[in-house]
This record gives C-alpha cells, structure tokens and sequence, in this order.
C-alpha cells in the first residue's frame, strides 16, 4: 500500500485509495449492510491486520466514519459517509462486469434485481446530462480546469 | 499479484484480475488509446517488468489482445477485446468518482464531455431496464443460479 501515483488524474489518485484486492470488498460488505469489524472479516476472509490498516484509510480518507454505537462504554461500526455511498457505482460497475464476463449467466452467484418488476437492471452506460445513451465516439476528453501540462499536451482538441 | 479470492462472488472474481494499483491506469490508456508497450510504460510510470506481468494477465484473461502489426518481423500491441472495452464503465465510474470526491469542481484536471453540446455527460446513474433510476431501495440483492450455500443463507428474501 505504499507506493503512490503522482500523477494529477482521477483514476491513478482513486487507486491510491482503493488499488488493491480487498478495497472493494471491504466496500461491497458495506452496501451489503455490514458495519462491524468482525463482520468486514468474516465475510471477506481478509486478515485482521490487514483489515485495520484498510478501515483506518477509508476513515481518514472520509469515505467511513467511525461511530460509537456502544451504550457503556465503546462499541464502534464503520458507516459509509456521503462520500463513500458515492463509491456505490464504482462497486455496481465491477458487480455487473464481472457477473457478465466471468460466469455465464446459468451461473451467477448473485443478481441485482428491479424490486418493481423483479428484472435484472439495467446494465451501467454512460449518458449525456439528458439521458441519451452516448457511444464512445460522442465523449470528448479534455483537459479540465486543473489540468497540468502534460495533460494540456495530451489532450487538448488541437492535438486530437 | 498471488492471493486469490476463492469465494463465488463478481466483485472478488474481478478484484483477481484487476485489484492492484496499476491495472486500472493501464486499461485507463488502453480507452485513451494507448496500444504500445513502451506508451503504456511512460503514461503510467510502471516499471517494465510489472507491465509484462499485467499484460500477460490480460491477455490470458481475454481483457488485451496481442497482435503482431509488423511489416517485417514482429511488433506487438495490446488491443481491448470485446471483454475489454466493456470495462469502461469501470474506468469512467473510476474517473468520475475521483473527479467529484478528490478535486474541487474548479481543480479536475480532466473531464468527459459529451461531443454535441460539449456538456459535462451525465454521472453514471443505476436503472431500470426501462431507463428509471434506481434508489438503494429499488433494488434487491438475491442469490442467482450459481450461489454457493453462503450466499443462498445471506442473500434469500426470507432472510431479510
């Protein structure tokens, strides 16, 4: 866990917080409903040690807060913030493509369901800000406001 | 790279192949249209030999495919496979999620825009397969066709 991307870029900062095979899991428990340190191990199978070091990140990062919930003395439980409930997608979006392309679909071991109409739902797709379905050919990347000046070479439309 | 999650489950399955911190940015380039070793190499920073490694792992998993595209003699690239560009919307849940929670609005320093009227695309969103969106309470989590017990005793309506 200790090396670090330097670079400025939404994924590579993303991955210094949750690059690695257990993050995710750890996260996916927390939609699952778990919020005891007992059950984050239990159910993912992740060591004790390695589990704290990981809650500890995801606390000072702001995506749990650590509540006492204890009514003598201290009984803490990991909730997600609104920040870590953002992370939801991410978590969904590896859901989805691994129940797709890594089981058949006689063989999942576990399905996201409508609760209106008991259907599946709808597989992630990236849209415009009003609603159309975009192909790759329709997104644009560019530098943004904080871009550096690598990415500025990179990216800017006079260099596509 | 050499633990293993054994658990019958789309996110620990896919965390096997792409839990690091480096497998995202190359897939990252693979969308921004990376191709070469060597580009891949310098736009990400990893050292050679870890690179190696991940290709090969994404090329066995059919994620990269390994295509000779010299006249004369050899010269490889890495091309996304179907099962590979269908990682997308990992990679812009990723960017997205990063984009919104590690940089202030006036500090990204790279953003998606959708081509036709150069607006920022929509945060992806889960829906329907009529095109709703969905709440956390929308949607249901049950044990699909090939759910071991444990998921079957966790996951069961009658459980909840």
């Amino acid at each position: 866990m200790t090396y670090k991307h330097t670079h400025s870029c939404p994924i590579a900062q993303g991955l210094n917080i949750f690059g690695d095979k257990w993050m995710f899991l750890i996260l996916r428990e927390a939609f699952y409903g778990v919020s005891r340190f007992k059950d984050f191990q239990i159910n993912t199978g992740i060591a004790k040690n390695l589990l704290t070091v990981r809650l500890n990140i995801l606390v000072d990062e702001g995506i749990f807060e650590k509540v006492n919930i204890g009514d003598k003395g201290t009984r803490y439980v990991y909730q997600l913030t609104e920040k870590g409930r953002s992370l939801k997608i991410i978590v969904f979006a590896i859901f989805q493509w691994g129940n797709n392309h890594l089981y058949n679909i006689d063989d999942q071991p576990i399905v996201l369901l409508d609760r209106k109409n008991m259907q599946p739902i709808e597989p992630l797709q990236l849209r415009s800000i009003d609603g159309n379905v975009l192909q790759d050919e329709d997104i644009l990347i560019i530098p943004g406001p904080g871009a550096d000046i690598d990415t500025i070479d990179r990216f800017s439309p006079k260099h596509k």
